[in-house]
């Protein structure tokens, strides 16, 4: 145990070292680290009442909020795996994560969706089945008694209602987080990362934006995503302040930047122009926001942050299955591979099929070993196997040395469409469409779209002596997945052409205007 | 083996990520990663020629070279652990080290005192035995053949003779640093650090200092010992250049610095000093460092640097079982506890005696777990035992939490005097002294002094009948350990006041002028 070191370890020497530190804002809510620490310890004995141990999961569905550090560190505390579960899925896609996560406990927001789900007022538990699950999902049938608990006033009270007390040293390297990722095969597995691994990611971030103790980071982005909850725990780790949105407005983000006097958020492009417009009068006093350079305006009313980070461009290559970030562009001034180069904690090979190294210039998958990777996906094991074949983590995604050793991030080896912030996998897409009576076949593509980059275009081969409007498909669609995962456009075909078993993606863009991948 | 990194795993990924960037420079010597990677290899072969295997230990006596660290990343390939010990000790101080250690390769340069313990011209390998050690050191006896490489032409024909193949991977938790610390009994131990111990120490570095690609560091002070080590392997860790000086020397410093345009040196006070009056005229720019302000002309010479671990006072708390640091100022400003507050990557607790957390205000012993820590000491079962009691490592320094968190070090558990740089600990000194024919008892403490902080006086009582003079007794103690360790001044007492079976430490500084003690 004297090198073990959890969150829930962090969080004890936070509040010993930093008693005045205010560790969490959200709304009216203020926590200083010793606050926190007392409530997480209440929150893991109240799971524990609920029947939570080691390796069980808590499920959250909901916005943006402390309870979602709570638990994740409570979690932490028991042993146990949280998962933050993005919210904004359709009910399908819920009760799919409901199933293949098999919860303990589940802690919600109201919505319609979770709503659907969740039982009725009085009833704190009731049974779930894996009745409809895939028989290649690798779980056992699930029929065991889930507690629901209502995030507000409800979650006060059971929180409240757990003791004080300390709790049995629990090893880092136990997974402690679990979150959704890519679909492989058109269904999501839950990425499930350890203490060890955050911690570490962590740190590379400390190292690449020259965190500091003060550092106030707001939450804006959704904790549900690898982008936002790598630096709310990387500000958790330094002893700074997580201020929590549960959704990004651009004029409440602001007042909070202001008051609380936040020196990052989670920004990019259209959302920064947002925050321009918010601002345009002068209202609030940005410059405490430390970012990336964009605009005059911005840069006018923040300041400049000169670290590795933001100091050309910002970012590098990651995913979810790395804790974050992989490489770094901070690392690599002036480099001619456009994501960088490697966190100072890991080790990256660009491999061919067979697991030989490629030398620089070939392209091949991008694969990863070091402190900061995942633990594999819960309850997948052939992939899991297939993920570390070689005893290296196969990212799923192509990549090539550059002569100056730094990393060009090629594309995903499995097709991959950029809408928006999102990403969105063909293959779930077509699994979507091929669901619906009257499809016997389908293939996706991304078109070239100036709002959102790509836009969704789905070619369809309807069964024999059947027919569908694209509205009744993209209707379809809408109902099982994500809203922004429906196509915008169908177009009706004799075939599909292929390359194997897989769709020929090179001869569909063609013929359909296909374009504007991420990373070609 | 995917979380794994070893200090090799570092060097082999620096060989892909920075092909053209400077790892070493050694006098003539410049080293590219990709070099440096080639000739490790090199050696990881050519001393597993010389039956070097996992847990194997490798030995070097000598100044700073270029060889420490080719052997230290060697032994990581290998598994094994490598030691670079101070060969300023005696002969009979380096002599204990083989035997404790029991190295299967010396690699050695020539002074008095390593002459004396190598084998002759042509002769290759000769036994060492235990013969002398005391029983009760825990070390079977020892009788096998131990290598002898000497450093220059022999070591390069040496490294020459190994092949260019691939290693198969070692567990980055495996012992790969040993240096060897404080005597608590009057004997030094050997603290094993694993890589993962110490790419975390690192990692913890490039936080506070705000190391980046392209940091220099001129390794001035002595590798032996974790001050300059842990700043040589931080820069390796980021990806930067290592420049070694065989020794502090200030107008070499000042031309290194300026061709090298060195970002950081090992340097405090009196070398400080010694610097600005060597570069009085302005002859060498040493613009390119950027370190702690000091006086006047030195701010004028260099660039003052403003991350945490120079802002307001450097440093910290640390020792070499803990890899370096423990409590870093810079994380800490405006504190009241004069250490600051842990490394992002430690838990610290002030503990009683009985494993018992003290509260804000009292004072205990300093303990850590953490990602950092050492493995314990090469061959200490019982001391590695008593040190790891409570499942907390147990530092032997005395401390408390401050009201706003932050750590004091209050000072030794042991006493221990502060003389110039360099730590002695009473009870070796007494034990030297004892061992001395007319000597029935001694004391040893340490009186103020204003050029070495403090000054070694020993109060000595005579066998019945025998006499010795001051004299014969300095020399003693100086044939025997290191030359700062022998009494400045020896007094004769007719008894030595105990508490206990210890010395009574304070009842001797007020009858013989002690005072001064570090952290007091």
């Amino acid at each position: 145990m004297i090198h073990n070191l959890t969150l829930s370890d962090v969080l004890s020497e936070h509040a010993r070292s930093r008693p005045e530190t205010t560790a969490v804002v959200d709304g009216e809510l203020r926590l200083t680290y010793p606050h926190l620490d007392a409530r997480v310890s209440r929150l893991a004995s109240a799971l524990a009442g609920r029947g939570v141990a080691a390796g069980d999961r808590v499920l959250w569905l909901g916005q943006n909020s402390h309870a979602i550090l709570e638990l994740l560190l409570a979690c932490s505390r028991l042993g146990a795996v949280f998962c933050p579960a993005n919210w904004r899925q359709s009910a399908d896609e819920l009760r799919f994560v409901l199933s293949d996560l098999s919860p303990k406990v589940v802690v919600w927001e109201h919505s319609d969706t979770t709503a659907a789900l969740a039982p009725g007022t009085g009833q704190r538990e009731r049974s779930e089945t894996s009745a409809g699950l895939a028989p290649d999902a690798g779980l056992a049938a699930v029929d065991r008694p889930v507690s629901w608990v209502r995030a507000g006033e409800e979650y006060e009270e059971f929180l409240a209602s757990g003791e004080l007390h300390d709790f049995p040293p629990v090893e880092d390297t136990a997974p402690v987080l679990a979150l959704y990722t890519a679909a492989f095969d058109g269904r999501p597995n839950a990425a499930l990362l350890s203490s060890a691994a955050l911690v570490a990611h962590s740190t590379s971030l400390l190292v690449v934006r020259q965190m500091e103790p003060g550092f106030t980071f707001l939450d804006n982005g959704p904790l549900f995503h690898v982008g936002t909850m790598m630096f709310c725990l990387a500000t958790l780790q330094i002893g700074g302040t997580n201020v929590i949105m549960p959704a990004f407005d651009a004029e409440e983000l602001c007042r909070l930047v202001d008051a609380e006097k936040v020196t990052q958020a989670f920004l990019f492009g259209q959302m920064i122009d947002a925050v321009v417009a918010a601002n345009a009068g002068g209202k609030y006093d940005l410059s405490s926001l430390r970012f990336i350079s964009h605009s005059a305006e911005w840069d006018e009313m923040t300041t400049v942050d000169d670290s590795p980070w933001c100091r050309s461009k910002m970012g590098g290559y990651g995913q979810t299955e790395v804790g974050g970030m992989l490489t770094f562009l901070g690392l690599a001034p002036g480099a001619a591979g456009f994501a960088g180069r490697p966190s100072p904690l890991v080790q990256v090979r660009i491999l061919a099929p067979d697991g030989t190294e490629l030398p620089p210039g070939e392209v091949g998958e991008i694969c990863a070993r070091g402190k900061s990777l995942f633990s594999g996906y819960f309850a997948r094991p052939e992939l899991n196997a297939a993920k570390s074949a070689y005893g290296w983590h196969h990212t799923g995604d192509l990549g090539r040395r550059e002569p100056d050793g730094t990393i060009t991030f090629v594309g995903p080896k499995l097709r991959m469409i950029k809408s928006g912030a999102e990403n969105v996998y063909p293959a779930e897409v077509e699994r979507a469409l091929k669901a619906h009576p009257t499809v016997a076949d389908a293939a996706v593509i991304g078109t070239p779209d100036e709002r959102w980059h790509q836009a969704v275009k789905a070619v369809v081969v309807t069964r024999p002596g059947k027919t569908a409007t694209a509205e009744e498909l993209i209707e379809h669609v809408r109902s099982t997945l994500a809203s922004y995962k429906k196509p915008r456009e169908v177009v009706f075909a004799e075939e599909i052409p292929k390359k194997g078993f897989t769709p020929d993606y090179d001869a569909l863009d063609e013929r359909y205007g296909g374009g504007n991948y991420p990373g070609v």
